[in-house]
């Protein structure tokens, strides 16, 4: 016998007895299950609704092994992390689908691959997550043997560049970035650098190639690149090396928006006028990109299209055992007011 | 009897045999409970950690009644979201207390009032969070009496404007502003307006009040003052407002950076040159503030700190039943470059 302070819950006997079924049944329609016909699992689901039923977590942790939760592990320093509006939109796309159905998202930030991968095997050990996305996806990349040996439920991001059993949800960065290249050629640029992300992040490394692609397709070599972490800071600091050259470029085409903003600004400091002595390009489309001035054309990623796509494939998985690779649509040039023809001087 | 595809699981027993005490009191040592003195607590998660021992959530959860995580809900457009940095720092903050403690951060983002107030009561019915943390704190806010109710620990970020049973963790921001008025009045401006925040969020009037306070000591009236809903968009429509009147201000205090910076933009693209012709200063201090051009002038906010500070509050809270209010040094104005003495015109 349970004491009750609050109202008395309703219970699956509450719903039973209103919908003329077993109990047995209405566990099995109310847990999602199979063997009940689709009119009769929406007849219990309206009457639990009507009645008020709440499913307990707990009851339904321990009946049916589900956390109700999905996992999003971020190995970045938190000091970063926070500079990057990429995280935040992406979770807010998982959340637009996960909030309807009253699924949690469970986010850990973490420092180090070590901690990174504990951190796993405690998610699993503690059963609080039913699958993961994994972000950022590195070259022999260690958390997806170690994923599969868990036998938790993923979705990367991205495409690895190992075998993985986990369906991927990826979009073609790499037309955007020869689009940019091609852009600035077209607007009479030569001299075209590259502001890359990390060679230890695949998508850092796959712009960087797309870069060198387009600019050797374009007969003007593989072009100057710069090798950063993808923070603002080094972004800022790679367009100070590259402007202080003697023979400095007049175009940067920079592998993240937060690296290109930084990379406006530093012009600026330096008096180097854009986009009149210098054009840009950005990477993601971050709504700053929109308001900075002068607006910067850069290649829009949809990081909230990415999250809700990267969720329901996820859910798929877990639901029915097996999901698709989706292929988002080519991230596509946007263009606003960085980059222009190259004044003579 | 269960059966273990992997390795064999460490026990309570396997503790307590190593260790040479009983299970219960290995029990009573792991699960954080008092009864034990200092010593052996010392000595059994020494022989614990040296054993490999991790705790399984579910046994955990069933028998402290705790889940081992914390809750945040944000009620906000996660299209608005993703542009601000605050929450991706405050975050970071608050996973650096929790990572190291192996507890995780349920995350929710919810469009409205309504369904904010249903997930915090599904958090509750699921066990889901042991503590939440309140923040964008409203007038009359309706959070309070319900978190109250249902009896979740919860810290408010900010002193809420009615009885709270709940600790706040604040950070005076009123200082930040009257100090940014009298750097503008000293540095010579006399028409300085204020793109100020959401009115229905407490910190967006704080800041307000603030401003026009400051400009009364300082005999100029009450300022200029265009309220926003704290979105990127609306401080560069409010920008673009206040620089088209016949007289236009010199100097402008945005309630936040995101919007500061957005002001910017709109300045420079209306030929308005940031700092000669308009001084602007932001409020928050993201990381985009020191890489614009020219650096903004902001009020300092650390989010981070705020972040770690309320996650060690709210464990305080949970663990000993109690937590006392913290004050974090008052919110101080970071001088840089986007204001200054005002040129004739």
């Amino acid at each position: 016998m349970e004491s009750t302070r609050d109202a008395p819950r309703v219970t699956i006997a509450d719903v039973a007895r209103e919908a003329g079924v077993s109990k047995g049944l209405v566990s099995f329609a109310l847990n999602d299950r199979p063997g009940v016909s689709a009119e009769t699992r929406a007849r219990i689901l309206q009457v639990a609704g009507t009645l008020g039923w709440t499913p307990s977590l707990r009851a339904r942790s321990l009946s049916s092994k589900r956390s109700f939760a999905l996992g999003l592990v971020i190995a970045r320093d938190p000091e970063v992390l926070g500079s990057d509006p990429f995280f935040t939109s992406f979770i807010a796309g998982v959340e637009t689908i996960l909030a309807p159905e009253g699924l949690a998202l469970v986010l850990s930030v973490v420092p180090d691959e070590p901690t990174e991968l504990q951190t796993y095997r405690t998610l699993v050990t503690d059963g609080r997550v039913d699958g993961v996305f994994l972000s950022d996806l590195r070259r022999d990349d260690a958390r997806i043997p170690c994923l599969a040996e868990l036998g938790l439920p993923a979705v990367t991001l991205g495409r690895p560049d190992q075998p993985s059993p986990f369906p991927s949800v990826s979009i073609d960065d790499t037309d955007g970035v020869a689009e940019s290249v091609r852009h600035l050629v077209e607007l009479g640029h030569r001299r075209i650098a590259h502001v890359a992300g990390s060679p230890a992040m695949l998508h850092g490394g796959r712009r960087r190639d797309a870069f060198s692609a387009a600019m050797s397709a374009a007969g003007l070599g593989n072009g100057q690149i710069v090798e950063t972490d993808f923070s603002i800071a080094a972004g800022a600091d790679a367009t100070r090396v590259l402007l202080s050259q003697p023979e400095r470029p007049t175009a940067i085409v920079f592998a993240s928006d937060p690296m290109a903003i930084a990379g406006i600004g530093v012009a600026q400091e330096l008096g180097v006028s854009v986009p009149d002595q210098l054009s840009i390009t950005g990477f993601d489309d971050i709504e700053f990109a929109r308001y900075v001035y002068p607006a910067l054309t850069t290649v829009g990623a949809t990081p909230m299209v990415w999250g809700r796509t990267a969720a329901t494939t996820l859910l798929g998985l877990i639901r029915t055992g097996s999901a698709a690779d989706v292929e988002l649509p080519a991230a596509r040039l946007i263009i606003r007011g960085s980059a222009s023809s190259p004044t003579s001087h």
